[in-house]
């Protein structure tokens, strides 16, 4: 199983999202979704924003490095959001819960799709009750238990120090069921080769 | 023409000068290599040393990285140099030199392999003598124009401030002949993809 590691405010995560599954049902290699924080990563490495801020010829290379993907990805044209990056905390929240059961995948996709595609604010609940409600779910009640459900937050933590256990400085990442590290939707590929091989040599 | 924007110490600039020319040839495309300097580019952006350094969790995962390209390009053992990153002016400046004359990419990627397969250092002028010898070279009277040539030095500096000029803030940087920039050596294909399309309607 290959662990896929995103942060809701991160633009390759978006990319990758849209990707993932495709790719590993291809393969035949399973997919764990993972939502983490990276702020508290990016704090650790003193770092009190996104690099893409801190370095703003990078940041301006980033944006339109991520029009050409959703080009050759023949995605809708890239919207940049007018805050970036975005606060993510609830949005990570309730794809915990989503990813507990049924809609977690679909709904990360839709919250990458109203940022990047739609411009909307992901920080914003309205935002991500109108996601939800696209799914069919109940917004009301699902927001209100990612506000106060502890096990939910714990779970979310949990996912942050882990990543950070696992060396994760950024997302998207990857990890294979050995360890191994990946960093960036452009090691996606890479990834999920690393991991047929293990299960390869396990078969 | 495509424009493959180097730094002698750079890590992702090596992979990219071990494969650039093959792709080109097969692609019909024609690169122009130009050494230039990270110094000036990372201090105008507030970083007094490489982001691998000031970001070590970022340093030591693209050590690893490296290994794992090194052997998908099948590549001999990554060998990590004593100090990173090495002082890559006078190494830069024979460069600037040998494009000019036929030896210039030769010259490059044998300095490459010599820090990053041999683990030598290429801020050593007897590094720098050797890899001349072993093209046949006269490292003696090329070391002396490389550190005394006025025209030399203003010819890099000149690369160093274009690159600035074009947006370039890490290396490998690619620029095609309308001025798209890409960067990193995981977009060299699509640099050469956008070129070929460049030319594909001018004839």
């Amino acid at each position: 199983m290959l662990t896929f590691w995103f942060e809701f405010a991160s633009t390759y995560s978006c990319l990758s999202a849209l990707r993932i599954e495709a790719l590993a049902q291809k393969s035949g290699i399973k997919v764990r979704w993972r939502p983490f924080l990276l702020g508290p990563i990016f704090k650790a490495q003193g770092m009190e924003t996104s690099p893409f801020n801190l370095y703003p010829l990078k940041g301006s290379y980033m944006w339109r490095d991520m029009e050409r993907q959703f080009a050759q990805m023949g995605l809708p044209s890239l919207t940049v959001p007018e805050a970036f990056p975005q606060h993510g905390l609830l949005a990570a929240r309730i794809a915990t819960l989503g990813m507990r059961e049924e809609w977690g995948k679909d709904f990360t996709r839709d919250v990458y799709r109203a940022q990047f595609m739609n411009g909307k604010n992901i920080g914003d609940s309205t935002t991500l009750a109108a996601v939800l409600t696209g799914l069919k779910l109940n917004p009301t009640a699902i927001i209100e238990s990612a506000r106060s459900d502890a096990s939910i937050k714990a779970e979310l933590r949990l996912a942050t120090e882990q990543a950070q256990a696992l060396g994760i400085f950024g997302a998207p990442s990857f990890t294979a069921s050995d360890g191994e590290l990946f960093w960036g939707n452009d090691r996606l590929d890479a990834a999920i080769a690393w991991q047929i091989r293990i299960n390869a040599k396990q078969s």
